[in-house]
């Protein structure tokens, strides 16, 4: 597994750089973005893995959340991947929609034509990209995982269905019921098929129900969030955790909204959770 | 002068928001963002006006610089304009190069033709934007003037030149001699003619060597910025302040580039230095 770099910045005494590498999971080209404290040049550090919501990339949460300030302070590295796989031959929306194909990969693993073919970002995210980071990078196998909306979902996921990779796990504005909303419904029908058991392995409220472990979560909801009642439904992962007596903090953040000003606000709390459990 | 509310966003507490109105400087409809502070909404805080660089416009440093979490803390509104004139009727270079014409206003006051109907931005800047501000917003009178790049040489410029108005300045990889630099050329010859007398107003080497006043100014500049060497010149301003024994506050970044993750590594000590000068 080789990795070509395309970018190095220089950003609180670490570095943010971008890369290219050819993935054997997505059977593409993939870009990620890492930044690397200052401490990474003296040890091993602990990795945060961030997975971006609809229509972004790499470079969202690097330019706009103001997370490498915290990072350089705690000694964290941040991953940041693709949210789908990209290029030529990849399939694509016919109508182009936000929500489905290019930038929508949902963080699964495609079953369906013409889906299946690249569209696998749950072992992309979960195996191969750690794989690559940890054979690349000054970086030790300590990992947590957080994302935002349908990064969010897919941090979930991915923690809650892998407890043993990951210390924990935090999300702004998290899909958290996906068999029960919108944009939810679409991708499953089309990436997994009409079958909805194969749904419920994506969908964090039945993974909370049914966890045997206890990872600590931390999610963040804005009140003025335009997604809330119709996509969010931040109140399912609430009852999900009462069910199964799950230690989720769940906060509702009074009048912020679904952008990335509300994710700068609050990003600090969330680094230091994860430097905590980290250790 | 009347302002339209274009957006309202939740940000560390406070409120980032951008209107249109109509500029009589400028002679079309302006863009500009706010940053207010939790502290507005008790008393009047004071302002940094923050001038972007080439192709940028109010949205670049809100998105990107972390400016707002400091900003919050120290109660300081941040008011961000646009980089030119826009709208239809608006003159263009004809060749879209992007250190001329649309975002590339150089923060000066055209006299030749076809800019000089619109490209006023000097007057706009010192003069029609903080009246505005001052009668729509809960801000006091006290002002300090920062900004990158173009912004850098503007924020520089206006500062220098109104030290009444404003009580510091800093900026970030400015152009500090355009009278020497090819973008300092090519916009000064286009916008105000070949008399180089009229070019000595908006140079900030000039000005620093000619002024009586002593504003404080602090400048930081990166060692691995691409535009170093040919088009920043950060030495010029060095030899300028020790000629007029000006107190120039300028640190060479090691290391360093010309991007936003620069100005993101440096602002909070940025907005410090301004709140401590604006009390």
């Amino acid at each position: 597994m080789t990795i070509e770099n395309i970018s190095s910045t220089k950003s609180f005494a670490g570095w943010h750089k971008q890369y290219y590498h050819q993935s054997g999971v997505l059977n593409c080209q993939m870009r990620f973005a890492i930044y690397l404290p200052p401490q990474a040049s003296e040890r091993k550090v602990p990795v945060l893995y961030w997975l971006s919501g609809l229509t972004c990339t790499d470079e969202n949460f690097m330019q706009k959340a103001g997370a490498m300030r915290i990072a350089a302070e705690l000694g964290i590295a941040i991953v940041a991947p693709d949210t789908s796989p990209r290029g030529q031959g990849v399939a694509d929306d016919p109508s182009e929609s936000y929500d489905l194909g290019l930038g929508a990969g949902f963080y699964l693993n495609a079953t369906q034509a013409p889906w299946r073919e690249h569209y696998q970002m749950y072992d992309y995210v979960v195996q191969e990209l750690p794989e690559l980071i940890e054979q690349h990078f000054p970086v030790s196998n300590v990992r947590a995982i957080a994302g935002h909306s349908m990064g969010g979902h897919g941090a979930l996921v991915a923690g809650l269905r892998n407890p043993e990779r990951y210390q924990s796990i935090s999300a702004f504005s998290p899909i958290v019921n996906p068999i029960n909303c919108p944009w939810g419904h679409k991708a499953f029908l089309n990436y997994l098929g009409k079958n909805r058991d194969s749904w419920m392995q994506y969908d964090a409220c039945e993974l909370m129900k049914a966890s045997s472990s206890d990872i600590p979560v931390l999610v963040d909801q804005g009140t003025s969030d335009n997604f809330l009642e119709e996509q969010l439904k931040p109140h399912a992962l609430i009852e999900a955790a009462a069910i199964n007596e799950y230690p989720l903090i769940l906060r509702m953040q009074e009048g912020y909204d679904h952008s990335y000003y509300f994710i700068a606000s609050f990003i600090e709390e969330h680094l230091r959770f994860h430097a905590k459990h980290m250790g």
